[in-house]
């Protein structure tokens, strides 16, 4: 299901075929958490050049609960995106987000944040929510550690994940069929055991490969260094997805390290808070120098929000709390996450990404060279 | 401008030309208070069948400012709406919203609730206000009172309302020409004084006229028995609009006695409180009855929403206070609005019209039979 057309350098043009359609990769995936990307429809996901979606099994287990999503047809049909769908297993969410869990080999238990009762996700429960979402690309149940967890705790985290990685795999056996399951490489900051997680994994056999629990409070080029160091122990002809990432400065970096799936909830939550990316880096809409400025959001962006509106118009909705910002901003901002993975496409097709990277950098402004909470947020609560 | 093209009975399908282009009668104008109707983008609002959007000139004037509009191009240009835009005078709104009011001959005196600066409207300044905005159909700022208000107070109220329509005329005559100018007629309770105020209105000469300043605490049929008394004195070869209203059985209602334009806050308002029009009555989405239903808001309607989503899924947007729920039941309800005119002027064309209108109420749930203020809201604050 997955074909490597083309590489360039660790960067890989690649073809991801689903149940549900078609995903030309690198691809990017936005965020939606409770079978919404937040202020979009599925119309405007279309419109935004989106290919696939994720969204995320602990909010969905918690609410509305994988039984309605089944009874109403399945994830796609509830949420009216008739392509290609991801979840993630809900480990990340039950560890960051969720009170008074305790958690055992057997799985977590914890109370629920929006009614308070008490739940337990089992490895063999997550693949269960997963069948029953029906999305096309689903997890096995991972543990998260907090950053930063020493070397001792994230061995032992790593193999549990692992032990995990198999159940999920013999509860994934027993399901409807059709859905792939990617394995996930965790392993903290440790290269060695980055190393070891990436060995392991591949040798339990997956239809593709997450890599999981980068490290906030990290310098970028650390990242970006485990990455690599992953992704060359990956079988080059399985897709591999770098897990809530991150930034546009991230997804180019990452490419060049051959990771051909992103997620991340920076284009939408950003939006919301105001926040537009550009080729030339970020642009805050309720900035005064924008009030009376006619010009769209990206001189060079032809999204539906481009097209039509002058950014002081954006910045009168967003001073105003009219809805309609969040929309316009959140349309611009995923064109602008997808735009970026097409152009990386194109080039690498044509065997230019190095200069395509090099043309990036010269005009997006970084904003930053540490790891943020938010560069790797792949839930929007 | 206008051409009336059929009549049956009282009801009226006529044809209103504007510079933006053509709005066929009768018709219904969501409301856009800041230009922008909440939630929904111009793209939503051609898929739901407006052909006109109303602005609010108080708002506008308070922030961003009409100057500030003007030279980002007008009101059109600014919200991204080609087609045909109407603009109230401001007066309802400096007289509803506003603090620390004073008014005289001259004009309205007041606080912005935005920042707290001085203010005054008078007559000249709504029409520069309007002018500088450029709606299609613009109007004489008018003096409102509210209910219940004596018949002295209401006499001398639509008095003023009178002298300031003349020099609003005066005004509108200096500005660059091209938009129509509607005269208000007021008149409160008394059907005498409403008799008074259309002659007078009437012999100042308008584009077309409103019928503004319906009572709040009134019977149903009190408001519409003033409404006939009103439009019988009206020149049948002008448009009548009847300001802020109102629930779908007051458009029939209105339609029956001459009215061709109305303008209400109801189907984007009642969207984000959870509740969709249909051709039943209303529904109020986050009733549990609603958690597993797989069908369309209404089984009768083509629009987006109906043609997409479950009341199931619209349920769980609306218990998650995800940003898409109030755009998915905006778009449904100001879709059913405009199928409602739409309807209704297939039934005036075919000389149908007494029929359709008991076909409506065998089956329209009619939800109170006296006006609430809701019912005449034209502004979204």
């Amino acid at each position: 299901m997955f074909e490597l057309l083309k590489t360039d350098g660790a960067a890989r043009r690649g073809r991801l075929t689903t149940p549900h359609g078609v995903v030309e990769t690198p691809a990017f995936m936005p965020v939606g958490t409770r079978a919404t990307v937040k202020s979009l429809g599925p119309d405007d996901l279309v419109a935004a050049g989106s290919q696939i979606v994720l969204a995320n099994t602990y909010h969905l287990f918690m609410r509305p609960g994988h039984a309605l999503v089944r009874e109403l047809g399945g994830l796609h049909r509830f949420m009216a995106w008739p392509g290609p769908i991801l979840t993630d297993s809900g480990g990340f969410q039950v560890f960051s987000l969720s009170k008074l869990r305790t958690v055992d080999e057997e799985g977590v238990r914890f109370r629920s944040p929006v009614d308070g009762s008490l739940h337990a996700l089992t490895p063999e429960l997550s693949i269960e929510v997963q069948h029953a979402l029906g999305a096309d690309v689903i997890h096995p149940l991972d543990e998260f550690l907090a950053n930063p967890a020493t070397r001792e705790d994230t061995e032992r985290s790593l193999e549990r994940t692992l032990r995990w990685a198999r159940r999920s795999q013999d509860a994934h056996a027993r399901g409807p069929g059709g859905q792939a399951l990617f394995g996930i490489v965790q392993g903290g900051a440790y290269a060695d055991l980055r190393v070891r997680a990436a060995r392991e994994t591949v040798a339990l056999g997956f239809d593709g490969y997450a890599v999981g629990g980068m490290a906030v409070g990290e310098p970028k080029p650390v990242m970006y260094e485990l990455t690599a160091t992953v992704t060359a122990l990956l079988p080059s002809g399985q897709p591999r997805y770098l897990m809530g990432v991150g930034k546009p400065e991230d997804l180019v970096e990452s490419v060049a390290r051959g990771i051909d799936m992103f997620d991340c909830v920076l284009p939408t939550r950003n939006a919301r808070n105001g926040q537009a990316f550009t080729r030339d880096g970020t642009l805050t809409i309720k900035q005064a120098r924008y009030e009376r400025d006619p010009a769209p959001l990206d001189a060079d962006c032809s999204c539906y929000t481009c097209r039509n509106f002058s950014r002081a118009y954006l910045r009168h909705l967003y001073m105003a709390d009219e809805l309609l910002a969040y929309r316009l901003l959140s349309l611009h901002n995923v064109s602008f996450f997808n735009g970026l993975m097409s152009a990386m496409r194109a080039a690498i097709e044509g065997g230019a990404f190095e200069p395509f990277r090099a043309r990036f950098f010269s005009r997006y402004a970084v904003s930053s060279d540490v790891v943020s909470r938010e560069d790797i947020s792949s839930a929007e609560a």
